[in-house]
């Protein structure tokens, strides 16, 4: 896949080369995001960072992305005031705002939202979320962090053991997931969720015929073990019918200190797409893995950056100027990075 | 007109020598506008982007053209958190965010309020909407956009022909447009609206005594004809007295292809101040015309970046200096703008 | 106190010597704030503005500060969108959040919330405001301010007599600013307000026990006499029981010129946190007093940004290369600064 100039809309878009390529520009990223270099690459050039939909850290996390780079953000924050709550098109919104920036973040809660959008715009979109189809920076921060943790680790995602727990019915992010890690070889997965959450049985089909291995449960004694990575996520409540049908099953599947002491292997990496609802009612990833080494859930939100950082620079066609125009950081500097 | 440090809050204020003062800086802006290259003139200074009555799309805009000369944007985006919502004068919100900017650019429903407010202010100000009044820039960006239509025909404003449709009566754009065209010379006005919502009289008597023919109907079939500029508006709804009474003329003028075939000249411009509200009982503007390149809608926005780039440059004297400090860009930038 | 990378939580962190330090650095601020120069020296640095609870004028303040550095600012300003209010921790919350930016100025409406985010952050938060609690940054602007306007007279803290006037029960800014003063030396304090609404006895007895004078009074006719500074504070009705209450004391102390006149040294400095609620039923600082060259409010603001760019400097250890990056400024700059 040849980047420049393209909308991100979907990872049916990635083969393994095209990830990759986003996974090495993202390592060279490192330095930036850890505020030992400083870059301005992007310098004079506008995101449009049009959230229809809030996502505080998604947002944040995009324009800091930008920023990183050099670039000014502009964004929106809400739909209410604007001329889409008025009756505009899709495609006359995607056309004005297009002549504003040289690239769009849109996210929106209507599925496909994104895609129409894209298509009336002048610039490239990314997608940053149309409700329940597609997000893929989430997918492939997913992707980048199991990449980096299996590497701390000796391993390699072909060949891993990963477990999927919770809502896998409707959990975007554990659906994107599938499809990516489904390009590559050989992978156990281990799908754990009450008999209602299942994951869609197309996900399950596809992985088997590409050659992977799938076993499901409902609960997390017999699903854990043999695992590299736990990917742990939460009900999503607003994807139900009703809050109450939502309500019967937060909660259900939860891992803990001592959940992960009695069945996980030392070293298996703890994931969750954020946020985790610490409420008592919920809890589905407890406070109390904290200081867990292994938990690598603020690595992911870290990785995200540097995912976005690559996206912008490989639509955009500079990913070769990074270091030609960059400088060491003239301040302080946190060491907790 | 002196435009240094000067407030802009009327088209009032504007001669045709000041306006074209405007359209020049803003034909320099082209480059820069469309990506080719950047400038830093502004590099250090800060917009004060202060919408007190939400607007993404001119918000947006102002903010983007600021970005475009190297400055940086503070803004606020509702009334609700504001220090206005809890008692206090625009005197005093007006002392305090002047001490916080180089510039402000102030939106808010109450007519009246930004000259008001810039009264007070410390630094210059530009009226970005004040209710039913005033919204300069907007109208400037109207008549540059008909400016570089009508010259890009081999024609020019003076002397040309020019149908306004719908709202005329409550339309903030088209009252502002009028006002600005009464400027030129030997134009012919065609006012198609319905009965009720026709152009205030004041406005026809200014034209007419300035030497300019204006000509009244209700119906596009006779009103159209011989028109090198057809202006569409919306039914400005907030301004009847209830939703019922707006609703009944919504939708009675409806431009579309076919009727843009039957009466219109090959090449008359079609205008809109946007957002078109393209719901079945308004759409008064078709979408079977985004395909006719005569559609100047979208350019009309892409103007307004570079008119209210150049009421920046103007207001902060340093329209000589943006080619000095500007270099080629550096990255992909879309060809179809 | 050594600033660097330190969170700025309360004014109990602050000694003299450390607000001599603040203030040293804020007064090398001064001609950035006034447009004469432009400094970079933190471009490229990401200040995450995060208002969980909504604040114009903090928030464009802080943001403005930061800008002024050369800095970019990501920002949010609700918290309805929030992962918080989705059932996240503030641990959760700070551990993504310090991933996006190299400082966080935080606040929320919640007691003891930005201590508990700072305590998870990877990077230096500063506590805009956190309840009825603390906003260190204010405190300071105004000790600042007292102490360039009695320079201005040639008077100093020290020795100095200060009327406060108003709600001194609820006021936060009036609790912090005594915690600050009681560190410097024999101060007359007047304290004016309802019988309810006095001083917390605590502050008065540390006060005194420091060597301070403190003289409490319900009305302004024995108050206000002999004092260099009237610090008026408006009726905190957000800490009320009831809007009924707290509608019982707005209005009751009000300054306006004839008081001033009739009561105040001729040369008595007037300050306010702002914003002052004009309301008739209000209006504790009247109108009137505008033209007053003693009214010190919004030189209040503008000091804020000084005393914010200080804090900024002093915490990520740039504050002796502010000059070296600097230029003077090329565009138009009101004079009236």
């Amino acid at each position: 896949m040849n980047f420049i100039g393209q909308h991100i809309l979907s990872v049916d878009q990635f083969d393994r080369a095209s990830i990759e390529e986003v996974f090495r520009v993202a390592d060279n990223m490192i330095p930036y995001a850890l505020r030992q270099r400083v870059t301005r690459v992007l310098e004079g050039a506008i995101l449009g960072n049009m959230f229809f939909e809030p996502s505080t850290r998604t947002r944040v996390s995009f324009g800091c992305a930008w920023n990183l780079l050099g670039g000014e953000v502009r964004e929106t924050t809400g739909i209410k005031a604007s001329a889409l709550a008025k009756g505009e098109s899709f495609y006359d919104t995607a056309r004005v705002l297009s002549g504003y920036s040289d690239l769009i973040v849109m996210r929106h809660e209507k599925m496909g939202s994104v895609a129409e959008f894209a298509a009336a715009s002048r610039v490239p979109v990314i997608n940053g979320g149309d409700g329940a189809n597609e997000h893929p920076s989430q997918a492939l921060l997913d992707l980048y962090t199991i990449s980096r943790e299996l590497t701390d680790q000796g391993k390699a995602i072909d060949g891993m053991r990963i477990a999927l727990v919770g809502d896998l019915r409707f959990g975007r992010a554990v659906h994107s997931l599938c499809k990516l890690l489904g390009i590559y070889r050989n992978i156990s997965f281990s799908l754990i969720s009450p008999e209602a959450l299942r994951l869609p049985s197309s996900y399950i089909e596809s992985l088997r015929s590409a050659g992977h291995t799938v076993v499901e449960s409902s609960d997390m004694a017999s699903g854990l073990q043999q695992a590299d990575i736990v990917y742990v996520t939460r009900t999503q409540e607003e994807r139900f019918e009703s809050a109450d049908e939502a309500q019967r099953y937060k909660g259900l599947l939860r891992l803990n200190q001592a959940v992960y002491t009695q069945y996980c292997e030392p070293n298996t990496v703890i994931m969750h797409p954020l946020p985790r609802d610490t409420r008592a009612e919920a809890n589905e990833l407890d406070n109390d893995l904290n200081d867990n080494p292994n938990l690598a859930i603020f690595r992911q939100t870290d990785n995200g950056v540097l995912i976005r950082m690559a996206l912008f620079a490989l639509i955009l066609n500079v990913a070769d100027q990074i270091d030609a125009t960059s400088r060491p950081v003239n301040w302080y500097t946190a060491k907790r990075f």
